[in-house]
């Protein structure tokens, strides 16, 4: 494989006065500290495997665009050479956090045994390569979606030879992921959902996501993973539906398995809208749940009807996710993915770096922005004001018809105030 | 008020030889038994006052296009009135049930207490129209979001007096419903959500509304209500955004608050598809979850974003719902209501006549095609068929450790079978 | 290559009493009489390549599923063994047409000159087939989107070189297409359109759009091919906006380009929906507009964003499309194509025949409930007298002024009747 | 009527160190020149008298919540009062333009002739208030769709005398906004369009809406009215479908009837993005087609499907929109218009003055960015670069054949390029 793919030695420098098609950082700074914290610590971006060392630029009416030295990486040795491309290429993005598949980082044996193998034997390669460089994992993953043999689901098959695949699988994942000191393990069922209900015993498919997932928390605790598990949920694509559709389904869904406590949620921006939510809404409802855990920062295109997975590049959306995560306390063991591939047309080497630094960017507007916010504290207290009349009420405790009775005597008449939208979005937009 | 706004005395036939511009049934007969059930028993359809009665043909664009003579309804003597072309028209059609707002019966009072009292009042009107008709009550609910003073929120509003009033109207409607022999109680949290999250405290709405419908159910027991307490889930409109979404996400809300055995759902297929469901799949959710109460017959367009409340007039889709719901094991205390309105074009009396018979022949339709389908069985059977494997298995009750032991050592290679997606439709097809 | 893919020599048959299992039509027979037509000159089915010859299962997330004898098909022996069983399966269906992209037909050569070469040797053995069998061609087309030199545009990329590769391409189609007589070659630009406005010029490419158009007319005049020229609207996907984007527009197109007497229309159901229509609406509006040409029979899912390409299934849907398409006349040259996959789900032979049986079935109750709603008469009856009133009015003749003061004078005060659009659904299930 | 209802004699000032509860301008400095032009004279900002002063709040599950002093104006003394006050909004904002509906500025009559006479009168009046203050009429425009005799269509009525009835509105309209020097004319068509095409001659009403359309130009030119005719798309809303769909169908619509040189197009963020198009593409292609003439600038909710009607608050959105209106050479009579309505939660007259302050300083960055971009200049220069390949060449203009013969003889093998779409949207990212 011909190296120096990325044919520059320097990490991308901070320069905010770099000339317009200079690679250069604008905003973001690792050691800049916001509201306390390291922007690096704040922010913990993570570079995502897959799709930039995987994917071919495929789509549903057309095949590879890239020609990257890397493909395919059928063979182990094919393996170590992208995984030695893609450590460059966090070395010149400076990011500390990455992210993988089995899938991504070794081909597949013939066996399940033989895959397992293989796995192992690649976590041990990124394992030095770690040491090497310092990078770390953010979220180890398996996937359970690109096999034909998922193609009816994976925890949810109605082949329980499937589930047994996939039991073993995820355990070998959850133990590399260990092994590597990951952060956080994810679940994404692309596959556990149907395509038509006329062939699918839903209460059934629950159940057994359900016994699985209690089984993965179970392990996860047998050998000390202190990571937390994540789900990320997504509404739809490559299904009709998909059974964690969206922050409040996986919350009902974590609650009837009594696993509310010990799994979290990964949420993507381009999943929340193809649920029709906001970023910011579906954060805000994970910490008011309980169950935040981290986020993959890569937007839809809000004219498409499908997961296009790009790079965030709208400020004012950015701000308003990191503004609730803010909120609620900042990242714990989370961080922020980009699980954003690039255009099918983005063909270059150089394509790749532009499209991480100009996402880090955004999300370093983003954070300042937020932070700047919550510091200026107009918002909070404008909001606290809005509820001041709650401050002790004891309707909440009181019952139905003893609220009722005293609201018919005093004969109450309560009037309407102004909700302020306009001026609160234009707050908004003085740190925007 | 001149009588006789429907011109006609003999309620609607069943004659499925009738010419194309006679009104009568063609295939809703109440007393034809389906699956041993009769029909009326299966379908138990209601008719709602609000659409019918109180709807003046408005929308964002246009004021009123409907010249009733019942129009306003502002004096409790012009609400009589209504209210006997109402049991007039539900004599025609034939219908055993209906369903009410506080709001669409009585005009509003000066005080909380008069409001009060005039529902009362019109409450035992309605009682003895009832006796007088053997027509039931599907179910009462308030109007909690057409006053400004819910404009933000009713349960979930920021001034308490708003939640001590809809307390007091609450207790108010259920009281009526209890006594009128109500088979349910719904509550439609129109305004329970947010314009803007920038000036909402998402956690502590949420608090409320479960601390309210847990008031609610304790008063519903103490009162000695046998009926159903129903949550309607809607994602959005008029909100941007209304806490009941969907079946799932209330299903989590009852979870939260312990209520998961004490509240059902009134499912509208209009709501199902704006949050990106099949009205099915939202049916089947149900009862898996064990929440499953009734259902709203009214769709929206696929190419609207709005919810138009049309009456249904797809049979395949109605076979589809009313299929789930007799797997479920049709309804218990739930029903058939007709949320549907008239297009604001549709003018005539006859109008209202021709929507809910078309509406109900396409659910007699509906319904005899999916007991058909239950009884030929050849669905359910590829149903079993498809998850025959898992008939004897202990893997759910294992470990992952101990799954993936196993599957290694086995060399297991699960291969997909055919779902048969194309086929199975096609069987649907000779039944609808 | 293995023979005898679809294990059965008899064409499936016509037994409206077959059982649920058994593979039988129990609606199209082709030499039923509806409306003084035969019903196989009505329909005028055709079967496509692409979907089911050539795709291999695959969607965004997962690899292929099928596992046919006949792939990869990338040697002219194994191209002449896939024509082999698609006529086969032409043949077992008793579909009078078929459609392709010289894509689908024969491997691409190593140079333009060798693809063109083998689409004209792999055209002389269809024409052989087509001989043999008494199949005939509904259209050919050229795929220009597959290839990653299409990747920015077909015949308008930036680069000349690939809009003469385009000019190369669609003339050997349209040679082919001509020799094998052809009844329409059809143009979808899945290409032409953009992925961002920043490196587009707009003006520029639909310029170039128009000029390719108007020389492929020019081209099939001087050859003499008397079939239509197609253009297939989509709004999007792969692209964020393809130019084509619904009938309306490519109408303004055409119109732009002075070939709206030249150039018709190939409506697909599912990209009418992508588009914000129904497929009736696109229909009738090609009909308004005189542009109407050909149908892809095929539907997407409401739920989904991206195109699904599903068989149809939902006969009131079909028939108020045959009803649009029989009030224009019916079909001239174009028919019913069914440019509709499999679900990935669906692995057998079997399953290519119960999906396209199953649609036949569905497009022929569709036909026979159009024809019925005409011959009855009454929706056309009630359209006209909706319209009665323009019977001798000169108004559109007479200048505004003129019309404004005679309606000042006479003191005109127009009262709206009823639309009664609920009636009229009603009288249209009285046929489906 | 009490006066001073917005209780300032100041106008908004400029200043960008005011604290977040001040209102103030932040950005918006009309004398401030950007690229050889005051910014009041790129931006031409124009206040709306609907949404400010007619609109009560309403949303189809709730009554009014705002209380205007100026409510209702059923009388043409209360009608004068709201002009007043209007007109003192329009002085503390700086606005140079206003837009009103003949329904907005004065109540209808109990005749035509009335009604004409009322608007007479009341544009009178209007006249005066221009003379005193210098406010302009951006444009006049008739409401032909609120009262029940629209509820099927203005020019597309079935009844021949709604259509009179428009003509004589529309006239009179002219009239008035001639005599009021407006800069514009726009026709909304908001009830042209359909519910249910199977009521609906989709032919005829298209013919009638051309044949409508001329005569407005005709007599236009009658006039001498020297502003621009606009038609302002919307795909649906109120009607399930408008024949004004988007920029691309009003085009044909215009060159169907040989109109495309004579009407232009008002554009719409909101009603560009229900279209499923983003903003900057409808003005894109309206320049490209040669029809480009204002903007309404408001947004809706990506995550609702109706028209929101917002505010702009996005400025990253904004200055997209601004760049394609000065790649196209700006405005010429159109400007900025808000047609835009406070969240029915704002009650306050504040709320009012806070939404477009906002909203003007949103489209002022926007305006800067824009400029700062055309003037860098990088964007224009990567995008010339990508298309130069065509410079020189003769492919436009020869025939089909002659291009294909020589591509095959070149054996040409063209190779794609990057489309470097993340970099180009980080440039953007640097001006905004
Ligand atoms: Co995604
Ligand atoms: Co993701
Ligand atoms: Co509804
Ligand atoms: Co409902
Ligand atoms: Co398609
Ligand atoms: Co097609
Ligand atoms: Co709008
Ligand atoms: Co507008």
């Amino acid at each position: 494989m011909p190296r120096d793919y990325f044919q520059r030695s320097e990490p991308i420098p901070y320069d905010p006065e770099a000339g317009p098609l200079d690679l250069a950082f604008r905003h973001y700074r690792p050691d800049e500290v916001v509201m306390g914290r390291r922007m690096e610590d704040h922010l913990r971006f993570a570079v995502c495997w897959w799709h930039n060392f995987v994917w071919e630029g495929g789509d549903p009416f057309g095949g590879h665009t890239f020609e990257r030295p890397w493909f395919p990486a059928d063979t182990m040795e094919m393996a170590r050479h992208r995984a030695d491309e893609a450590f460059e290429m966090f070395r010149l993005l400076g990011v500390p956090f990455y992210c993988f598949h089995d899938h991504d980082i070794r081909p597949e044996g013939e066996t399940l045994a033989k895959s397992v193998a293989r796995l192992d034997e690649m976590a041990d390669y990124l394992g030095e390569k770690q040491d090497a460089s310092g990078m770390r994992l953010l979220w180890g993953t398996a996937n359970l979606f690109s096999n034909r043999r998922f193609m009816a689901g994976a925890s949810t098959n109605p082949d329980p030879d499937v589930y047994a695949w996939c039991a073993a699988t995820v355990k070998a994942c959850l133990d590399a992921t260990h092994r590597l000191g990951g952060a956080n393990y994810v679940l994404w069922g692309g596959r556990e959902g149907y395509e038509t209900l006329l062939n699918t015993d839903l209460g059934r498919e629950l159940d057994h996501m359900g016994a699985f997932l209690s089984k993965v928390v179970d392990y996860k605790h047998k050998i000390g993973f202190r990571g937390a598990i994540l789900i990320e949920p997504k509404p739809q694509e490559p299904t009709k539906h998909q059974y964690d559709y969206d922050v409040a389904t996986v919350h009902g869904f974590l609650r009837r398995f009594g696993l509310e406590d010990e799994v979290k949620v990964n949420i993507e921006q381009g999943h929340a809208i193809l649920a029709g939510h906001s970023f910011e809404h579906e954060i805000a409802l994970a910490s008011a749940l309980g169950i935040f855990g981290s986020i993959d920062m890569n937007r839809n295109d809000y004219q498409s009807g499908w997961d296009t997975d790009q790079f965030p590049n709208n400020v004012p959306e950015v701000a308003l996710a990191y503004y609730e995560i803010l909120r609620g306390g900042g990242f714990a063991t989370g961080g922020t993915n980009f699980d954003a591939k690039l255009r099918r047309q983005s063909l270059d080497p150089g394509d790749l770096l532009w499209a991480h630094v100009g996402g880090m960017d955004v999300c370093a507007r983003g954070l300042k922005a937020a932070a700047a916010m919550l510091e200026d504290g107009t918002l909070e207290r404008l909001r606290a004001e809005r509820y001041a009349k709650w401050e002790g009420s004891d309707l909440l405790e009181r019952p139905l018809e003893a609220i009722a009775e005293e609201a018919v005597a005093k004969g109450i008449d309560p009037q309407p105030r102004s909700g302020r939208q306009e001026m609160l979005e234009n707050i908004v937009n003085r740190f925007v």
